[in-house]
């Protein structure tokens, strides 16, 4: 009778959803939304971060940030590279949490570390911490759980408010994660003067469209199952994409992994011709991220080398792509936005890709083998 | 009759060995010489560059060192980082060369780049430099090709002198990279103080061993050679390490990938809790890395969570090393040496594994399908 309740009770959790992880894939346009609410100010091109902002002064200053996290968290820094050099023009430097701290890292009073962590309590994360603070740097948190050990360590930091993530696949605390490192890159590039406020006003009305954007990405779920269907036997994937889409394809590759236990790796799409590109033949489906951006002919013509090779297809691509369509195998359309914030729509079909994927293979999706939500033992 | 001598000529080129690859793993002791030949002095704990002579001044005071490379040169790049780091204490970013180009990167008159590329003429580090170049940044070459464009293009540079390179994987020239880097460390580490005359004299006797060390590294061959037969079927592979043993992971996956046609991949060991783990049943080989240096204890752990969910793993061990040799279930034993060194004579087993295994395979090791030796496009 308990273990009826029990049920009952994890059905309601679920709100209606087959599992949390597609529950929480579902709640992103609203994650997004709550992690913007009160931070941007799109008329007036204002992002204001209560967290930080008594490291204003800090921040127009800053000569280098470090980024240290682990896994999903780790892919969401490299895209907050991207994203604070090209706009806040200030060079950045992604660490794996664990290799930071064995290494005797190059660190001083000058440097911000920024230390992202959904749950708050990654061990590697906290010893990274620890580490940076001892050598006298400013650390920034990006964490999720309000109160857990990291926000409690750092100096200072901003909640991605996603809500509770039960799913042990990270899907929208990424994507808050990433929307956070969005706001702070803004924010340090308007206190430095490398944006200008029209471009700012600009971008940032943009990124208020982002949550309804994500809600549309989200129709394209059962193209996706079907698509799913076509390559669930598969053994091995890769995922490429250029620029900030890199991460993105590095995200998919660990999402497939995760939960479907298929052998899927990313690869910046330009170095697959460097070596990878020995194992394409059609047992090695290619997922392609091909938006219309800056690197849109390039990646054509790696989806042209893959094609070559006798390698299938699946490219994420912007919303009425005609030149994509005519050479992929199968294409997932997201809707057309602004070059920053492609990372925060690409990632939503390759969430839904592995999520189909580990379902028709019959895997525990939200308990995955080997893993645990917060890995708190280094 | 045509046909018959050009085969006898290649018999010849090939000294005896049945594939070029080969022949150029088993001429690692001698080129890593040729690649030190004249550069250091051990008794004097001297290291000399005449390529870099010229600015020495500029090394002194350097803030910040960018590698861009791609491939197997962007691993020895990533080994570069770590040394130039860990002894120079310079803040070092390794970009591949592809991305660096078209991501508007933050460079100034301030900055060192190196350019790493065996045959001189890799496309896209050809464009990564003459953005650098453009941007004011001073460039150096490691190039192993004699007067290619690289080094015709780049302020200063050393060459690797690793002889010519036939097999399309890179072997020697990796290696030779390795020395150089391992030189230019020292050698800016030298002139900026950060290391002791009596440190260097110490580090600098051990370097001038290595040759040697190799030579007796090689000699695992026909064990290797055993082990390879027993996983040559494995369509996955995994490849662990931590510090500057990652970049050697790295590297010893990409050549399995290239020549066997084995999806590899390398990850830093202690990543692997944060997602890979979930793909580890039986038929997940996984290489460590795991010789006496900073981080044995932590890898032995990763190996213990290996084995507790049923992988293979093959160990790349410091002779005499009982600890792990009672956990995994195949041993590689390489002679001990101090940790800048490991690089250096961890990766010659990885070669021979890829070597034997796709030889066992099948494939044409010395131009594996869809590969180039060196890519002229971008």
């Amino acid at each position: 009778y308990i273990e009826r309740l029990e049920l009952q009770l994890e059905m309601l959790e679920k709100g209606g959803y087959e599992h949390f992880m597609l529950k929480e894939i579902y709640e992103q346009p609203r994650s997004i939304r709550d992690c913007m609410r009160g931070r941007i100010y799109p008329q007036q091109g204002k992002v204001q971060l209560g967290g930080i902002k008594e490291y204003t002064e800090k921040l127009k200053n800053v000569d280098r940030i470090i980024i240290v996290a682990c896994g999903t968290s780790w892919h969401a820094g490299l895209v907050g590279e991207y994203l604070i050099e090209e706009y806040a023009r200030v060079p950045v430097e992604v660490e794996y949490a664990s290799e930071f701290r064995y290494r005797n890292p190059i660190i001083t009073e000058k440097d911000l570390v920024i230390a992202i962590s959904q749950s708050g309590e990654t061990a590697d994360t906290m010893a990274a911490i620890e580490l940076a603070k001892e050598k006298g740097a400013t650390i920034f948190g990006i964490c999720n759980v309000v109160g857990a050990s990291i926000p409690r360590t750092t100096h200072a930091g901003v909640y991605t408010h996603a809500g509770p993530e039960i799913g042990v696949a990270s899907t929208k605390a990424f994507t808050a994660q990433v929307s956070v490192l969005t706001l702070i890159a803004f924010y340090i590039a308007q206190q430095r003067g490398t944006i200008t406020q029209s471009k700012l006003i600009e971008y940032l009305t943009e990124l208020n469209e982002i949550p309804e954007l994500v809600e549309r990405a989200l129709k394209a779920n059962d193209h996706i199952k079907d698509i799913a269907a076509k390559f669930k036997d598969t053994n091995n994937c890769l995922f490429l994409g250029r620029g900030s889409s890199f991460p993105v394809a590095l995200e998919g590759a660990l999402k497939l992994k995760e939960i479907s236990y298929i052998h899927a790796e990313g690869y910046p799409a330009a170095e697959m011709k460097h070596g990878p590109i020995a194992l394409i033949d059609d047992a090695m489906p290619v997922v392609v991220i091909a938006t219309k951006h800056s690197s849109y002919e390039k990646v054509i013509s790696n989806i042209q080398e893959v094609k070559a090779r006798g390698g299938h297809i699946i490219a994420i691509v912007t919303e009425g792509d005609t030149e994509v369509k005519s050479m992929a195998d199968y294409v997932i359309e997201i809707p057309q936005t602004a070059e920053p914030f492609v990372p925060l729509l690409a990632t939503v079909p390759l969430q839904l890709l592995a999520y189909h994927t580990a379902v028709m293979r019959g895997c525990n999706v939200d308990q995955p083998r080997n893993l645990a939500k917060s890995v708190t033992v280094e």
